[in-house]
């Protein structure tokens, strides 16, 4: 029977000795990489986060401390150590265990966390709250050194630091966040890091004199001497800067001393952030040498690190990314900017071909829209590429930087719709409301991959002011005609609108419908603002019902706009809008989530019979 | 004649001698004040600027070089001196010059700027584009010490300072942005200039060595000893430590020093900060005693400072204070957060009587947001007190860190709907359309001071998730009977809709509609999130014609929620949305605004009869 296996809660984990300690986290490693190669997951920053994980359950409590994750999918390890190791093969599917911390299935998640930079904050918030009402537990926020970069992480140290609260803040410096990590503070980072040499001096002095009769009268004395030379030599940190106690670096491969070290800041009653090296991909090699495949990965085979064989389909990602390349050769005005997600919106190309027009600013969606504000005014044709999620911490720059002067920016928002396994933090479900929202704002939603082409090229090279082109994760466009042109499949009976890759569902419940005896006619959306009404207006006067589909919140949605503007043109018709709702989506296949809102083909199909059982 | 009258350029003002600037600065004090007080407007931080911006307007040529505002209310001077001075008495009057920056009046107006903390990341665009067009011009990003506190500017700092692209930041520091400043930043920004004292030494040495035969040299020899021992004792500043090159701290009134600092700075060839310390209100002592009344102020008497004598009605922001003490009285648990706008939001009183649990956390709503999360998910009951149009910077966090958890928080959204004279970067008129969109949250529409008493202690007392209680500016809320209760007002011909004080504009509308022999039931809805159908269903069967009015742009608005959902119960009539459109709002008087967008009285019973007069 391994170690693991008789972990089953907190005070299993503080009877073990070192020795076993070690071998846990190496059974701790296997585990995570033999589990994550079947169900997919983020596997590096994990692997990198072990002994942290161990030392930290050993010396908080918690059920009862508030251990906050900042951008939770680093949680797998807490996750097995507390309680959820039998679940943990139904990770990130549906109905199954969250990718990311969730306070609902467990005491030990304190917070939701999706999105970087935010532990701070909430821990703050945690801190305040028990000093008002007198409690007494630990507040640690867990942040990577990439959630550094964004602006939310120096509101939070900034009041927290100023605050006086007793509050733990552990920075896991890896010296990347998904890819290596940008900005001055990085470049601190670094510095900081080869301050480490002079840690190991002081304890082999603390060593050396604690060995010797009367050594730590002798130490105590010296110390107050040396902090002063501390100071002079090294100057003070950021952090400290900031009013917080600084404390490291410290090797987070060493579980003595990082155990040391959390006791250390355990005892603190102000503000103090430890500073721990990890190393990304820890333990298994493949993740070692590739840490931004290994960040987040779909199943993999753990021998050898390989994915499954299978057809490569190029994604909307790497077909923006070749696009912008070719886009760009015969533009010099073109520039791409991305907030550390280089790899992940396919600009890997971009980046290397066209470095100087290459803009990686950081976890930092609001900066990369301002700055492609000032971009533009200037006259460069400035193109952000932002994950749909991410870019919700832009919409004041959005309104701001962007539209209230028109300017001609290109927004690239990938993974729009939604995203599945990641779930509610991550779905890209509010954009179509809050893009809609934005004036002057023109958002065009190609279906595959060549309608993408034809699309990013419009927006770049033929539009003007701000612009965003939508298209979803990963491949699943399997729509393959090029049909921009609004009507698309004619019908008599009822009108079927969607867009986006959506449209192969309602393409399926027209099909399925046609066996039913109803002749449907598909209208495929290539832009959701504005929107052609012209065409709409015609197929709804012939087929006297709508339906209108589509992957994102009530709130603002394209179909509420129809029925209004249709309503304007006097055509009222029996009319029904399938969509999220005002909801949040939780995690699990795209496929079971489309079920679950009634978007899947036959649901569908079965909401299109309502419509034309019902009433006008 | 003035010199002030003389000066119609920039080569105008190069050709005075610092006797006659300092005259001149005497004169735009004068001017600043005489008309402030007639059109009322941004005073204190204008009067703190003046001789800055003469320096600048003679070190660089703004209709070239890009200077850009942060939080643009500190542009008079610069628009006085750039051509503008004849129009300055139409300031933010409707149809006159704007109180911000705006490209469209002027080409030394190089952006927008109404939102904190941006001026970096839209300079960083701009100095982007100068090098990569290969194009020779400065950019200039002046922010105040406020502004610092904001996590944008951290993100445009850390991206400029790695970048390396010559570009100036000018910190014009008076110790407060609006209220004195919080946060670890202010702490250390007050470090700094107490080392005003050592920069003094430096410069009586540089005087002294330079007198001297040879002295250059030496002076050159003992600057490079001089810089290390520098660097030790005083330690690096947070800006040097990402990467910019840092002057300062200097006297932002001494024009000479200011001069001499900015050629230096504008040698540079990698970014630079200047530190400038200002005075708030300098030259006119009612404004030095009272900075922040004299922040935004409206007309007053320029001999003693004070306002025209008029009965003073309660701000719906005073009622908010004085509420949010009373309930804060009997319910510990009840605590208040505000993003820079402890006076703005009406929480002084708070602020003295539960210093405890009143958490002012500088110009940074998300953290503001994300830190309520936090509280609420321990058990306190936060108050976020913001204006509407900032609360916008916080989109992501209202999604991720409060609602996601169902946390219970309160927003006290101040400033919604239309402002008035601040203009487009201030009006109030999204946030219909997010804060909807944001699931579990509930929106309450008071439409006087008290029934936002009442609200406030429902939705603090006896609501449950996140709430939000959105109120307009001053004290406009003319609407006096209590009525809570959705039906109000009873008619049979059309039902007209409205919420909060544009309710006065609706019952005016009404009655202008009875002489016209028209009888209208008008319904006010306390709440547009969930939105109470079934009495607006009845009345509208009834009256079989709808009009909704609303300060909100069209996208998400309630009229279109209304429609769909009366839709959905079968019932479909003539109906007229009466919105702000998918547009921004210039500055003007409100009163203005209502006529321009439809919104008055008058526009809105023609509108009644235009739907009256429809077919269905």
């Amino acid at each position: 029977m391994s170690l693991l296996d008789q972990i089953n809660s907190a005070e299993d984990l503080r009877a073990l000795d070192m020795r076993q300690l070690r071998l846990l986290c190496d059974e701790l490693r296997q585990f995570l990489v033999l589990n994550v190669a079947k169900s997919g997951g983020h596997l590096a920053s994990n692997l990198g986060i072990v002994e942290l994980t161990v030392a930290l359950e050993r010396v908080f409590d918690t059920s009862k401390d508030r251990l906050l994750f900042d951008v939770g999918h680093q949680s797998y390890v807490h996750k097995i150590l507390t309680g959820r190791r039998a679940e943990f093969t139904t990770l990130r599917s549906y109905g199954g265990l969250s990718g990311f911390p969730k306070p609902s299935e467990s005491d030990s998640d304190a917070f939701v966390a999706g999105h970087a930079s935010s532990s701070v904050s909430t821990a703050l918030g945690m801190a305040r709250a028990r000093t008002l009402q007198k409690q007494d537990y630990h507040v640690i926020a867990l942040m990577g050194d990439g959630a550094m970069t964004g602006g939310l992480a120096y509101e939070g140290l900034n009041d927290a630091g100023e605050s006086n609260e007793p509050l733990i803040v552990i920075l896991n410096d890896n010296g990347m966040s998904i890819t290596p990590n940008v900005g001055g503070i990085a470049r601190h980072l670094s510095i900081l890091r080869t301050r480490a040499g002079y840690f190991r001096l002081k304890k082999a002095y603390r060593t050396v004199t604690n060995a010797l009769p009367g050594g730590k009268a002798v130490y105590r004395f010296t110390h107050r001497i040396k902090e002063r030379w501390k100071q002079m030599l090294l100057g003070s940190t950021l952090f400290e800067e900031m009013g917080f106690a600084y404390y490291g670096p410290v090797d987070g491969h060493d579980l003595a001393r990082l155990e040391y070290m959390l006791k250390l800041v355990k005892a603190c009653e102000k503000p103090v952030l430890l500073h721990v090296i990890t190393k990304k991909g820890k333990g298994y090699a493949p993740a070692e040498l590739n840490p931004d495949v290994f960040h987040g990965i779909g199943a993999f085979d753990p021998e050898s690190g390989k994915p499954p064989m299978c057809a490569h389909l190029p994604s909307f990602s790497e077909t923006f990314g070749k696009t912008l390349c070719a886009i760009a050769e015969n533009e010099p005005r073109v520039c791409a900017i991305t907030a550390a997600m280089v790899h992940g919106t396919g600009l890997t190309e971009f980046s290397q071909k066209y470095p100087e027009r290459c803009f990686d600013v950081g976890i930092a969606e609001g900066h990369a829209v301002s700055m492609a504000g000032g971009l533009a005014m200037q006259g460069m044709i400035p193109v952000v590429a932002v994950y749909s999620t991410f870019l919700q911490r832009a919409y004041d720059m959005l309104l701001q930087d962007v539209s209230m002067l028109n300017l001609h920016v290109v927004f690239a928002v990938d993974r729009a719709g939604l995203v599945g396994e990641d779930g509610e933090t991550h779905q890209g479900v509010f954009d179509i409301n809050y893009l809609r929202s934005v004036p002057h704002m023109q958002i065009l939603c190609p279906a595959n991959q060549a309608e993408l082409e034809i699309m990013l090229r419009r927006a770049v090279l033929e539009m003007d002011g701000p612009v965003a082109v939508r298209y979803p994760r990963g491949c699943d466009g399997a729509f393959t005609a090029v049909a921009e042109k609004a009507d698309l499949r004619e019908g008599t009976d009822i009108t079927l609108i969607g867009y986006g890759t959506l449209i192969n569902n309602v393409l399926e419940a027209a099909a399925l419908l046609k066996k039913q005896g109803v002749s449907a006619e598909v209208i495929k959306l290539p832009s959701v603002k504005p929107i052609d009404i012209a065409t709409i207006a015609a197929s709804v006067r012939k087929t006297k019902h709508l339906l209108v589909a589509e992957e994102a919140v009530c709130i603002g949605c394209a179909g509420k706009e129809i029925a209004a503007l249709l309503r304007t043109s006097g055509i009222v018709v029996p009319t029904k809008l399938v969509n999220i709702g005002d909801r949040f989506v939780p995690h699990g296949a795209v496929k079971r989530l489309y079920e679950m809102l009634g978007l899947d083909a036959k649901s569908l199909a079965n909401s299109a019979q309502e419509v034309l059982h019902s009433e006008a």
